[in-house]
């Protein structure tokens, strides 16, 4: 971020700056899930996240390509909105003992992560066609696909977390 | 929250932590909103601004209505993931001269805005349901059918937007 200097002249600069910001965040996420698949207790649910994390790396490969079709080397910048939303998730399960409430805990945290990425993939994609970059816009298209499958399967897993336990 | 103790034992007890969170959230996002009218140079953007601050304020009024039922007072808790929304959205408003990029900046920093409360709203129904707390769900029911329709009406703009710079 230039704190000192308006940066962001245009809109290809604000696509670019955007883009560096989810290149960011997702490298935040592939250091956070490790940690939230080992605070989990439900199988599926560490099975998730582990998927989540080839998945995230797959998008982290995406997102250099986007890079490249721009001549540009990928690179992050500061996102205080992930770091916040990951700050906030530790918090939150360092606060829970019970291993069913923490994995409870831990699906709403990821369904934190996940809409903050589907809601940058939505607006970098539409700046894209914006922008004509029609085949970056292809590319982000298949992150935010991912994306969005992982906070269904999340969804569905509260809910079975939940039936699981009227069952009990 | 409880640094030094683990504070949250219960479904319960991650419920009405979550819902201070978001109680927190809806007020930080009073305060933002008047900063992003001012900023907002597109008409419907202003207005749609304005509008959704009317909507928060009764959103806040529901949440105290929840927090009534379980008689409660209602109160907040320190919530780093709407800070750093908030925050990274004034980064990037505060780097953009031209109002035809910081409107689009401001759009999707509503976005973000707008996604942390669908999944915070989901993830609150979800449990309260599962908690018996049915009337709860109902009114944070209501809370998330306005997120909703706010983010739609965003992206509606983000498209026209585009459209009005491509007819000129």
């Amino acid at each position: 971020m230039g704190l000192f200097s308006k940066d962001i002249k245009s809109m290809d600069d604000l696509f670019v700056h955007t883009l560096k910001d989810i290149y960011y965040a997702e490298n935040q996420i592939t250091k956070a899930l490790p940690q939230m698949m080992e605070k989990a207790s439900n199988q599926q649910l560490k099975q998730g996240f582990e998927q989540h994390l080839r998945e995230t790396e797959g998008h982290i490969r995406n997102l250099e390509q986007v890079f490249q079709m721009m001549n540009m080397e990928p690179k992050g910048v500061d996102c205080p909105a992930i770091d916040g939303i990951i700050e906030e998730s530790k918090e939150v399960a360092g606060d829970v003992d019970d291993p069913k409430v923490l994995d409870a805990a831990l699906i709403a945290a990821a369904q934190a992560v996940e809409h903050y990425e589907i809601t940058r993939y939505g607006t970098l994609i539409t700046w894209a066609q914006e922008l004509g970059k029609n085949e970056c816009a292809d590319i982000l298209k298949r992150n935010l696909a991912e994306e969005k499958a992982t906070d269904q399967k999340l969804t569905e897993l509260a809910e079975s977390r939940i039936n699981l336990a009227a069952a009990e």
